[in-house]
């Protein structure tokens, strides 16, 4: 089975917008086993719509239309809709009396132009809105295929289709049953990873495996739609048995958590707290780590130590170590996760300095080179990285990569 | 003169993906004077994207394909270009050579899969790859519609689009200028922004005004297209003379640079300096004044303060203020920038303390509550501000507050 989505919104034809929501839709569907066949984008033109849902209808059973639902002489779509189909729209008192309870409710007195929200294609069920003014509309067709209108704004779109589309969806589809399997991987590069497991996963086409890779972050999924949970199951198992192995310990978390939260939870096992001093990513590596609901639990705090004048003057790092190994060295690295794990008594240090770009560096360590240090009750230790790219992405991969280190020094 | 884009593959079908392209190449095309009239997205199916390409051509002068241009089967656009046209692919010795040429410079061998790349649809035109193995097409139909295909890689696409495409299309368009105003405003909702300024350029569809809202951040462009440049200066000034005066010291920016690098600028502009102190935002503040190259000439440091215990040990924050006033006050927020600029010695000091949520808050000050405070050389003051929504929100508004309140301190 597969379905169609246009998005109606001169906005969407913007350099600036994108049409988001099919996003949520697309995932929805293919949870059903619904393939997406194509989508589009139309701006607030009738009649170019009028022939998009035509064109559509051709080559799809399941037609989901999103936005130009409003009451504005620019809001499309009931009238696309109707004249694609050769039906009449029809005036619905009940509708334009939910229209002016709301309205009512806000303390707000209805504009004349929200009647033209209370018009449905004949033959159409009207969607209820809790979130707005625009009903949507559900019209099955003779020839089986469906079509659902719906309002754009997300916070309307998407409980409508979970409350009043996806009931009337399953039981026009065949029962199949979803797994899923999940790993993030840190610590590779996408080509790298891609390299090692699609010997594996290109064997399969169910599950489905979806690769997603952000700065030094790779996500993959695995979706299995069968008959059955055991088959699901021991489709995923088989493999997974193979990719598992070749991932080994760059896999961080199986449940979508980030690699911040792993660690913060690897902390808060161990009872343990973490300080931390940051030269180039100058408060990126504590800002994750504070993004977490309850860091203040195991975070100690931290130095933001960008020049040699404050490393000597929060940290106490000698002005002489700096001169003859300068800031980004592995000595140095070490000195400040040291230095901050004692000035906040906390059980971990991770310090990181390097050179971001665009200026800077030398020959031993052109930009991109960055030092991490670890300090733990047993010692200190440092590693040197050299990343391609530009600042903000050393920056992002010097903080992920400090992460994934105190990582393993917490598995250790 | 209307334009149409269809992006192609599979991949952009699915949850993860959103075709991007489409944005940077109608930023071009209107630039032009052209519009977008409709865009779409096509898995790597032959068939389906033919039919697309013939609907398309029926609706627009200027028609962009992106991707599908790669060596393997699944790369369908040259056959189904060739075959919405009823022409043929014609090989080209020239095009293949090319492609061997790049495999030898990387010192690879090239695949006999990669001569799938050396045909043209016939009476297309090559358009060089400097990125890549896949030339683009660029082909003139006799009833003076043109399609132009490309690679869907961005950094393949870009150049190609900018050297070879614009200048193709420019000579069949009318002549037009472009004149573009822009302004960047912290601290408003974009709701409050658009009631203030929206009876203002409603009144005028040309120029054109965007509104692009980021969390605490909003963008305003005026975009006028003319016959003349003084045609097009005149009306941009005609409407920013009434758009100006509402906005006021709102605008931080003309030239759309960030607030952390305009802030970076007054500092550095002052030989200042600046210290900061951050408990819920723990780094975000100095992330950003640090993602600008440059600022450790006025960057002096900071202190990432999450606790109460952080604050007493590495700002000598009493415990006594602590317990009397709790952290997240006027009080604590001013002795915690006085802190930080006096520790290093910076000119200025700004300081953030609140409660980011999920948890946390009293009656007096609920979740969301954050309190700013700033140290000048003239003395200390703090700022109380509730910000509505969630942790990662609060954080983010909280960190473009203290900018924008450094900034006004800067400006004073």
């Amino acid at each position: 089975v597969q379905a169609e989505i246009i998005a109606i919104g001169s906005e969407l034809l913007t350099p600036q917008r994108l049409d988001t929501n099919s996003l949520y839709l697309t995932d929805k569907l293919n949870a059903l086993g619904v393939e997406l066949a194509m989508k589009s984008v139309v701006g607030d033109d009738r009649d170019r719509l009028e022939g998009a849902i035509r064109d559509a209808l051709q080559r799809s059973e399941i037609l989901l239309l999103t936005g130009g639902l409003g009451p504005t002489e620019d809001d499309v779509t009931r009238d696309a809709v109707a004249q694609a189909l050769g039906r009449p729209l029809v005036f619905r008192e009940e509708l334009l009396e939910a229209i002016r309870e709301r309205f009512a409710r806000i303390r707000r007195i209805m504009s004349e132009i929200n009647r033209r929200q209370a018009y449905l294609v004949e033959g159409a069920e009207a969607l209820p809105n809790p979130n707005g003014t625009a009903a949507g509309q559900w019209i099955r067709l003779d020839n089986g295929r469906v079509i659902a209108l719906l309002p754009g704004p997300p916070r309307e779109l998407k409980p409508m289709f979970e409350s009043h589309v996806l009931p009337r969806l399953e039981p026009l589809l065949p029962p199949k049953v979803l797994r899923t399997l999940f790993w993030r991987v840190a610590g590779m590069p996408e080509s790298d990873l891609d390299q090692l497991i699609s010997p594996v996963y290109t064997k399969y086409t169910n599950p489905v495996t979806t690769i997603l890779a952000a700065v030094g972050d790779i996500q993959i999924h695995l979706r299995c739609r069968c008959d059955t949970a055991e088959e699901g199951e021991s489709r995923l198992a088989e493999v997974a048995s193979q990719i598992e192995p070749l991932l080994g310990d760059r896999v961080y978390s199986r449940d979508g958590s980030p690699l911040e939260v792993v660690v913060g939870r690897m902390l808060q096992a161990r009872e343990a707290t973490l300080a931390v001093a940051e030269s180039c990513t100058g408060g990126l590596l504590a800002q994750r780590i504070t993004s977490v609901p309850g860091a203040s639990g195991y975070f100690a705090g931290g130095f933001l130590v960008y020049t040699n004048r404050a490393k000597q003057e929060l940290l106490d790092i000698p002005e002489e170590l700096l001169e003859r190994e300068t800031a980004v060295s592995d000595a140095v690295a070490r000195a400040m996760a040291v230095a901050a794990r004692d000035r906040l008594n906390a059980t971990y240090g991770v310090a990181i300095t390097g050179y971001a770009g665009p200026d800077g560096g030398d020959e031993k360590n052109p930009v991109g080179t960055v030092f991490i240090g670890i300090a733990t009750p047993a010692g200190s230790s440092a590693r040197r990285i050299v990343f391609g790219g530009d600042r903000d992405r050393t920056r992002q991969l010097a903080a992920q990569t400090a992460l994934d280190l105190l990582r393993r020094a917490l598995s250790a």
